[in-house]
């Protein structure tokens, strides 16, 4: 296919391609956060974040058999440079008073993330006339927000003073 | 320095080096998003997001220099796999109808990326007493919140519709 070709639908399958990679890593990633947490309040917190993920996961694939298409994942680079970073900052402020403001920190960084890819995914899905991939689309989103909102939350009220 | 005595105000510092190496990083990568632009509007704004960026640049330096420190750049990973990702996809729909929904979804990436740190930055800076970098830093995050609802706008009334 000549590039002049691609349209939005070929876009919306290339960042949902992204999203699950990108999924499937912070899956791989938030069971390591949790383990780390000082705070059991912020252990739980990623423990339950994990199985919202599981179920973002299925969204994805469902989104992906309303399109007829493979659900396929192209490794999400953004994804791994936001994770590899989290993992450098947190090792650097292991066992210190720090640490849960460090990993909140970093784990609002991947909830930007996917809060700008599913709004994008979203209103794409809206322009393409993929009503019902649109409304499983919104459901990641809010889950996001939330997740990130209250992150801010833990962050204020607990997190930062202790580090201080 | 032993880990446990890492502070909050370490982590401050860790997580400015790191946006001072972002903004760099972005710096350099919108006069190219604005270059490959197919609409004049999403190329000026562009433009004006780089003006933009140079005094957020300088603003970050001015909280460097209210905490006694050397203005230093510590490479953000995360944003180097944000702007990769940008330039492979942006070359995979180069010249195409859906070339602008693809280069503004990669621009609000950057700018969730930047909300988030800004965001946490001025959190910190207010819970450490700095109340005069917590306000450049507000004004940061308030530029950045704005470019995404601009760019949102620009997504949704032109470029959507066009690349569909």
């Amino acid at each position: 296919m000549a590039q002049a070709e691609k349209t939005l639908n070929d876009l919306f399958l290339e960042v949902l391609k992204d999203m699950y990679s990108a999924e499937k890593q912070i899956l791989r990633a938030l069971p390591k956060m949790s383990k780390v947490s000082e705070s059991e309040e912020l252990a739980r917190a990623f423990e339950k974040h994990r199985e919202e993920t599981e179920g973002q996961i299925e969204r994805i694939e469902q989104v992906f058999e309303m399109m007829d298409k493979p659900a396929r994942a192209k490794t999400c680079e953004a994804m791994k440079g936001i994770v590899q970073e989290a993992n450098e900052v947190a090792q650097e402020f292991k066992s210190s008073e720090a640490l849960d403001a460090c990993l909140i920190a970093a784990a609002q960084t991947v909830e930007h993330y996917e809060i700008t890819r599913y709004g994008t995914l979203k209103s794409w899905a809206t322009q393409l006339g993929l009503d019902d991939a649109a409304k499983l689309l919104d459901r990641s989103l809010e889950e996001e927000k939330k997740t990130d909102k209250l992150l801010t939350q833990f962050a204020e009220q607990q997190a930062n003073a202790k580090a201080a």
